[in-house]
């Protein structure tokens, strides 16, 4: 039994737009009203959306979250019965005398009822890893905050405080948990276990946000534990309002919530970047051809073009494949071969094999920007993300682009995620001859990528302890790959860090993805053992 | 009168080359020891580089500086009358409770005196603004350390812990101080106040690292404050063994520093990341002449090579001048004139005006990046802070480069600074039509910077108050500037968000750089009023 009738309110709030954020906010009000819900709890910095990075530093913008709250307030007199907490930043009267940072305002939850502001919790522990920058853009709170709902003593908390180690130690008889967790691999069973430890005894309810911001998707997914630590309800992967009845489970499987996160994380780009169309070029293999399924998922296939830039050197299998996911997947279709712009660059530059191999990516490249500034479409990059470790991309060439819809997904994960694909749809869209040819960047004659890589089996085995696990040299030789590999896997890995500070974000789906939440010096000697 | 005999050991270390920082580290140590040093300060981390990033989560890399300072400490026994102050990583035993982080060592200071560690200091305040993620990267310390020094009670702090607010409150004679504490405008004031804040009537030894670390350049200038807070010496902007002597101040005049920091950056880059040449787009224009005018100074002009890349639109102006700067600064010049290349894509392409602009950049981008290629040579982007700001430039155009040398100098700033050039060569190094023409892209007829974007006087007076000063599109107004053009540069930064992340990295020179020191959403729907 729930203690309460309670419901999540999983918004997909834009940075900055207030009023869009309350309007979904309000709705979910009104739902949550009709349907005699007791507690709604919505998701960290709800009101404001999150992350908010350094714009937190801007007072105009605090002082905005603390005028759309107080309008809340105003409108909750129309949903009387119902208690309300939710996200949202506020000023902070001091500093704290630990903290050297610009932070001016709390990460706060408001708790709403009746017309009436009943209390304001301040997060306590900041987040100070990975993505997560709130020790740098929020001041740290240092008060309980403990509400009555219908005689249900309801303790307040905000994401990072359940992670922290201490347990939950009011006199409450429940904990409601406002977060702002985006989704990794595995993130769901690390949640429901940091929330058990915390709770101490105590059932918990925890509540997400929902949809992309950058390169974070916040995968919703508000559960219940009862007071034994057991799941009891857990809402599904979208926005909307969930209404908690004990036994519901909406999770998605693994591979249709991974296939969901890309396609969301892709389409909240471009959504809330205010851009509707989408630009990629399509080789015949299969990073372009899921990015291009991907697309057609998020967008729409008809706001989709892939473009076929054959080259001297391309094979029969690449433009026809290329025609066929364009075909399967009912998107735009349009072939630019490259030779004209190949032989006069040939005319004007004498150039090295290998930035014979970049020329050409880069002309491609030109030709999409061309495209994409023409006609308003956001370029699509689709390397991966065992290429984007190793670096094994023309920076200006294939690299370049607005969005990187795979560059977190293994090459591994990009055969399975291929074949996922065409399983839900129940026929070929990306085609099972891009997904089982030998890989291949056909910059020259007879090209593989195994020519210059580690298989892919071995290469992502690698990846995985050097950048996922933060490991060493030595730890992947102990993992049993053989020495010379590891070590040079480790070199690409240190050679490309400039290419990638250059690199178009892309939705995270790792602990350690490359983005914003991994920070090396681009000069450095540092080496592994 | 100075306390002590003290000495400043101001090494340009690089991250993770351990035996090249120490092998600095000893030899200032012996040159100090001849010279009957009796304290010799060395700067924060200067055994490890710094900043080292998320390198510090890495326990091999912590277990290497703790092994080279151990064999510091050895070695120190050829130093029995020198007391040595140097920065080092070591594991911190327990984490601090209010820190959620990966953090998993401190950041330290070792006194070290014949052979034997005498204590060592861990860094109490830990920077989480701007560029630095201390508290992300280490865990704090808790105690004081305080050493005798012939007598001289010393006691140890670390950086920002002399910024924080508390005032020094040991039983001690002198304070030290050991930073890393990069240039920016007007920093050696900021650095001297809070010094004496700090020491609060004691007097203070500051030591700083000298060098260039990615977009950051430490700018030396050590000094001693006496007990009445007056600098009674400074060191000079170069690495070395700066000995204090009562009276010296070897600090550079502003536009000398400036030019010292812009090349300093440069060099370093290159120099720690093992490259050599150089090769840049010379357009004819201030911005691109200027960077080969700090290039060659960097590298030496037979290092440098300039291409210019003319268009059917390049006036004749752009190309003497182009071939005239090459000339003045005696490095390599190679005309590619791009009509071959332009005509190819043009007759394989249907783009849009704004698109045909974009083609001409992107055509030269190939031109450079091939002979970036070929030739190893790291290409350099030449766009200025204006530019940068309102995304006055072509991404995998002219924004392609390794390096961009003025992106944090406004166009203001970089017509000063090309006089300057000339002005301390004595004679005309960037040709003075350059510094006087009427900016101009030339990717159009007639073009002028100035049909686009306002006077770069007015453009560059508002992106000081809303970048540098974190400042509202209100303050702009208040502070005279016209309503419409304000809100149209503020529009201009905001579009230019997604380019500038990625962008190339450019010597820091402001408190707020486009660099990793800044840090807002690409997806945000705020608009500042």
């Amino acid at each position: 039994m729930l203690p309460l009738r309670l419901a999540f309110g999983q918004t997909n709030p834009i940075v900055g737009d207030f009023a869009g954020n309350l309007a979904q906010i309000i709705e979910h009000c009104e739902k949550a009203e009709r349907a005699g819900v007791e507690l709604l709890i919505f998701g960290e910095l709800a009101v404001c959306g999150y992350p908010l990075g350094d714009l937190s530093y801007r007072k105009d913008l605090v002082e905005l979250s603390e005028l759309a709250l107080s309008e809340l307030v105003t409108k909750s007199a129309a949903f009387p019965s119902l208690t309300i907490l939710v996200g949202f930043a506020r000023l902070a009267e001091e500093r704290s005398a630990l903290q050297s940072s610009k932070a001016l305002a709390h990460n706060s939850a408001a708790a709403i009822r009746a017309g009436q502001l009943l209390g304001v919790y301040d997060k306590r522990l900041l987040p100070n890893y990975d993505v997560f920058d709130d020790w740098r853009n929020f001041v740290p709170g240092d008060r309980d905050l403990v509400i009555d709902v219908v005689g249900t003593r309801v303790a307040v908390r905000i994401c990072e405080d359940i992670w922290g180690g201490d347990k939950e130690s009011t006199e409450a008889d429940l904990v409601a948990v406002l977060n702002g967790s985006p989704f990794t691999f595995n993130k769901t069973a690390q949640r429901i276990e940091a929330a058990r430890t915390f709770a101490s005894g105590k059932p918990i309810a925890y509540a997400n946000l929902s949809g992309g911001q950058d390169e974070l998707v916040f995968d919703g997914e508000s559960f219940v534990l009862d007071a034994a630590g057991n799941v009891t309800y857990r809402a599904g992967f979208d926005s909307g309002l969930w209404i908690a009845e004990a036994g519901q489970d909406y999770a998605l499987l693994a591979d249709e919530k991974l296939f969901q996160v890309l396609v969301r994380g892709l389409r909240d780009y471009l959504a809330k970047t205010g851009q509707g169309k989408i630009v990629l070029g399509l080789s015949g293999g299969i990073d372009s051809a899921l990015c291009a399924a991907l697309a057609a998922e998020a967008m729409g296939p008809q706001n989709v073009l892939g473009v076929s830039m054959p080259s001297r050197y391309s094979s029969d299998h690449s433009v026809t494949d290329a025609e066929l996911v364009a075909r399967n997947l009912g998107i735009d279709y349009r072939s630019v071969p490259i030779e004209k712009a190949h032989a006069a660059f040939e005319s004007m530059l004498e150039l090295s094999p290998l930035a014979k191999e970049n020329l050409q990516a880069r002309l491609r490249a030109v030709i999409l920007m061309g495209i994409s500034n023409s006609e308003s479409r956001l370029l699509l990059t689709t390397g991966n993300k065992s290429e984007v470790a190793v670096g094994y991309s023309t920076i200006y060439g294939d690299s370049a682009g607005g969005f990187a819809p795979i560059k977190d997904l293994l090459k591994t994960d990009v055969w399975r995620m291929s074949r996922y694909v065409n399983q839900r749809a129940n026929r070929e869209l990306i085609p099972v001859s891009s997904i089982e040819k030998p890989p291949s960047a056909e910059l020259r004659p007879g090209q593989l990528d195994q020519d210059s890589l580690p298989d892919y089996e071995i290469l992502d085995g690698i990846i995985r302890i050097l950048i996922e696990q933060n490991g060493t040299v030595s730890d992947a030789i102990a993992a049993g790959f053989e020495s010379a590999t590891v070590l040079r896997t480790d070199a690409m890995i240190r050679a490309a860090e400039w290419k990638r500070s250059q690199g178009a974000i892309g939705t995270k789906l790792s602990e350690v993805s490359f983005g914003t939440g991994r920070r090396v010096p681009l000069t450095t000697r540092f080496e592994s053992k």
